[in-house]
């Protein structure tokens, strides 16, 4: 049995989801690999719960859920930084929202990760898309891996899909619906023949939206996953001001009748070697055309021709099938 | 440099693809994964094509084109199962057509192959569908892998997705469109209202379709795939007779109309937990629904949900982005 101890960052929906699947699957991780995952330290923006014998997880998801995480045995003042720093591990999960235009906090935690010679795994795409480059030099000065599964597509195997089952293929194109919110949107305007502005305001009401969710309409989000998929699956170096960006903001119902009419359906689609984000006319039985919140990504290649995957982007218990996907791939 | 040899048995329409990749791929599999794949035997029904330096490729490309393999330089009698025992290999490549009910030819050439100690790799569905368990048994007996992702979905990621991007799940069901020839027939009905007599007949005169193509219509190609997949990623323990197999024979143009009028399409679907292929209702805007030649897998986990794969299922260049899938992971 080899112990791995893993330093988690954030501690919201995703960080949560992550450790709640972690009980579940210690056992497993056990049998099937040989591994005891262990979480030395879990750090929320006020302090952390550090543990380098094993937090006590279930007593942390118990009081984060109470917001009382600092009434955890555990707990100190120590920040993320220090963590990362000073608390003996080796993985990193960084989880924390980011700022889509500075990268950070995230971007941060992984170049201090990086340095102190610990792997990375990530959910946090806006790190990715402002500073993708640096970050993967950096990773590979200190012969440590950067892993980030889970920013595209979220629950979607693509990189690693690449890595151990397209190995053969040159990738010659992409293209996604990579942005659930949009596609949601998209897609009940045309099952129900209703505005933008009534679809969103009913969606809010439900709450099942963001407060804002600009950067999912404005197509933000999608450009961000753009630059991620470019750099990292066809060895571009490009950021997110290289990518043109247009959302769905004034995609009417107008537009979607008379695209039916056509047989076809109005999607916002990123277009990776076209470093472009669009809403774009598809083919009612084109493999992207999926519906509600689902994601959809189409890789052309020139072996085994095209290959779609479709699944959920989001989801606080779905995306730690993609971290775990890198956290096994690191250790193998 | 590493030294890689392969036997390929059954220079067919699949063997000569994966062939013509190789060739291409060659200095990118040097470059990228550091080994050298050669050819140590070609094994055709009525001979053998054999240099333990490498055979000419391209050399018997040609020749097999025009139908003169035999005039090869490096041409003898040699069967396949005097190759595999007597010609150095590390993994075999068994791609024959094999009969359904008895798994023969590939299976005694599987068998052969792991005794020898040799992996194996193979797009072979019969010898899977007939004798999954004692196959499975003699790979771990001696310590050689045997690796079959080309047999269900062609092109499709399946099993090594599972092995390489879902470790986490738990694989609750798995539904699929498997067999691209039903799913032509079906689409086509749909599309064109027309009876299944007609489509048939048209994709015989095109030459799109085989002569007999009676073990696609009636399901018992979807039925061998179901049986590889419950017994790969269900860890089930069953045969061809276990499945309980309806094919699309009996499908109307009455029925897909009356489909249509409900939002829906009819779909062959092997349900592989169930351990059953049949006619089934798909709405329209549901991942499965696929149309043409088309294959596509839901795989449904505990942790990721649903994640659909679609791409083509067969292909004579397109398999062999499987088959090399298979032999780097055997290789790494």
């Amino acid at each position: 049995m080899k112990d791995v101890r893993l330093t988690i960052i954030g501690f919201g929906a995703v960080g949560k989801g992550f450790a709640e699947v972690l009980l579940k699957k210690q056992r497993f991780l056990e049998k099937n690999y040989g591994i005891n995952l262990k979480v030395s330290a879990v750090c929320e923006i006020d302090g952390s719960v550090v543990n380098e014998e094993g937090v006590n997880l279930e007593k942390a998801l118990t009081l984060a859920a109470e917001k009382k995480l600092n009434e955890h045995d555990d707990w100190n003042t120590m920040k993320s930084l220090e963590a990362i720093k000073e608390i003996g591990s080796d993985i990193v999960l960084e989880l924390t929202p980011s700022d889509i235009k500075t990268g950070q906090p995230g971007l941060s935690h992984i170049r201090e990760s990086l340095k102190k010679g610990k792997h990375v795994v990530t959910s946090n795409k806006a790190p990715l898309a402002v500073k993708f480059s640096e970050l993967r030099k950096l990773a590979g000065d200190n012969h440590v891996e950067l892993k980030y599964e889970a920013t595209v597509g979220g629950v979607l195997p693509i990189i690693n899909l690449k890595k151990h089952c397209l190995q053969i293929n040159k990738i010659e194109s992409i293209h996604g619906i990579l942005n659930g919110t949009s596609n949601y949107v998209l897609s009940k305007m045309a099952d129900e023949g209703v505005s933008m502005e009534a679809v969103l305001k009913e969606a809010k009401n439900l709450g099942i939206m963001e407060a804002d969710p600009s950067y999912d309409i404005e197509g933000i989000d999608t450009g961000a996953k753009v630059v991620i998929l470019a750099n990292s699956m066809m060895d571009m170096d490009v950021s997110f001001s290289d990518i043109d960006v247009t959302g769905i903001e004034d995609v009417t119902a107008e537009a979607i009748e008379l695209a039916q009419k056509h047989n076809s359906v109005v999607k916002l689609i990123g277009d990776v070697n076209g470093l472009k984000v669009s809403p774009r006319l598809v083919p009612v039985n084109h493999p992207l055309n999926v519906s509600g919140t689902l994601n959809a990504v189409m890789i052309n290649t020139d072996v085994a021709k095209n290959i779609t995957v479709i699944g959920h982007g989001a989801g606080r218990i779905e995306t730690a099938s993609s971290l775990f996907s890198d956290i096994l791939d690191i250790l193998q």
